[in-house]
């Protein structure tokens, strides 16, 4: 099942995929994809729905977050062993964990905004993992059960902020849309393997960022049960687990987004993302 | 006006305190404390209503965090000089900013609960600002017009898995309950000085924290402007702006949290806390 919201921003109505790939406005049922609404029961009665009779979303609208009123946006860096390096970091030992603003978050193909000074603004394909069950303390082998679904994010990250500006990496993640996710969410019981996922973004037509999920450090099942010793996750939680290497900060010379640049990314299966940089 | 929420976890009623010290449940008029009733507009409301025909809430009623569904828990480090000193840290040439799980936050009286392993975890009081008019790159001039009110915050803090567990202090801030919050937040209208309130915080009935805002290296006013360079603060946001010295961490030889232990905290005119010690 693929979860979206569409519609102005803020106005967003909850939306259904159905299997011809029309968008099926089920917002006369469901009053929002929230973090209630990701828990289990919550999912089937979607699924129980008869999607043929909704109204089909007019081809065009805007698409937003696939996700409402997320109560954390954490994020795993350095998960992928080449970005460590073109980042000139150590391999990390156990998941690095930080968090972006719930205020970066923003519709797939929305523009990103450069605010003043926003100089060395930098893009990340990820794999987002969405909690369905609250989860404290969790073993590995249990994890991936408190999983709803995945989608794409679009880990946004200003390199002048994460690095100079304190220590703490949030300052660098959380300017306002950049943190794009969707065009939807999948249901995780159609992701056969998390960890076998083709993931890639193009800037301005070239190919920058191509790898799989089967090469990260720490997988989806170790990061939730590692992030659960320390917090505990609860519906709606968006995990973020980082990006493999092809990022501006990593080129030589190194190349950051400017006004006009278009990026354009997805992971096999889970649809894809297209934003446009404007000046702010 | 102080507003609070009492009830069992995950049941609060939305209440004021009236003049005369008693607990008024205006849950039938205002459904929550969320973000929404952060706006100016909303407290007005809240200030239009009898208190005095209200229902009042019986004695000994549970206290929970004054604040439901907060947006973003956000943090300053480091923002008293002689804390800086005791965690043998520099001195910050800006705001040091992290953020808090949002499943941290817990009643101002609910015990604290040390999961197996959280042999480090140690206390700090601090002042709490609450957003209350969405705030992006805003000055300091303008910034407290942001600000909806403001509480007392224990920044409960586990020292290793803060500082040994990969470089980002979000993890050592985030167990569940590790975020007292209360027991009221009192509107801005009724704070003459957030730069002039005393706050101290006694462990076992021994003071171990004595300080006031006037010592804050970077003021609300500065902390606001500052923390909306980075991201957009919305209504609901919660930020804790550091902790003066006399934290466990600090002391020789260091003294971290037992069960059995009590703390009791509070700050001047934003009321106090207390919290036992548990083992997880």
């Amino acid at each position: 099942m693929k979860l979206m919201r569409v519609g102005p921003r803020g106005m967003e109505r909850p939306a259904v995929m159905d299997d011809h790939g029309q968008i099926r406005d089920i917002s006369g049922h469901v009053p929002d994809f929230d973090a209630f609404s990701m828990v289990p029961e919550s999912l089937d009665a979607v699924r129980a729905l008869k999607l043929s009779s909704m109204p089909v979303i007019a081809p065009g609208t805007r698409i937003g977050p696939c996700l409402a009123a997320v109560p954390n946006f954490y994020c795993i860096g350095l998960n992928y062993a080449r970005h460590a390096e073109e980042a000139g970091m150590a391999k990390p030992t156990e998941p690095i964990v930080f968090s972006k603003a719930t205020t970066a978050l923003a519709g797939p193909d929305d523009p990103v905004i450069l605010p003043a000074g926003a100089d060395k603004a930098d893009w990340e394909v990820e794999l987002g993992v969405v909690i369905g069950r609250a989860a404290f303390r969790v073993s590995e082998a249990e994890a991936l059960s408190h999983v709803a679904g995945y989608c794409v994010v679009n880990d946004l990250s200003e390199r002048a902020y994460q690095m100079d500006r304190g220590g703490q990496w949030i300052k660098g993640k959380s300017l306002p849309g950049f943190g794009p996710v969707g065009p939807w969410m999948v249901t995780a019981d159609e992701v056969a393997d998390p960890q076998d996922l083709r993931l890639t973004l193009a800037l301005n037509d070239v190919q920058v960022q191509d790898s799989t999920t089967a090469d990260m450090i720490f997988t989806v099942a170790q990061i939730v049960s590692h992030l659960s010793q320390f917090m505990q996750l609860v519906p709606g939680d968006l995990i973020a687990t980082g990006t493999p290497s092809g990022v501006g900060m990593g080129m030589r010379p190194q190349r950051f987004l400017r006004p006009g640049d278009v990026m354009e990314l997805g992971i096999e299966g889970l649809g894809r993302q297209r934003q446009v940089v404007l000046a702010g």
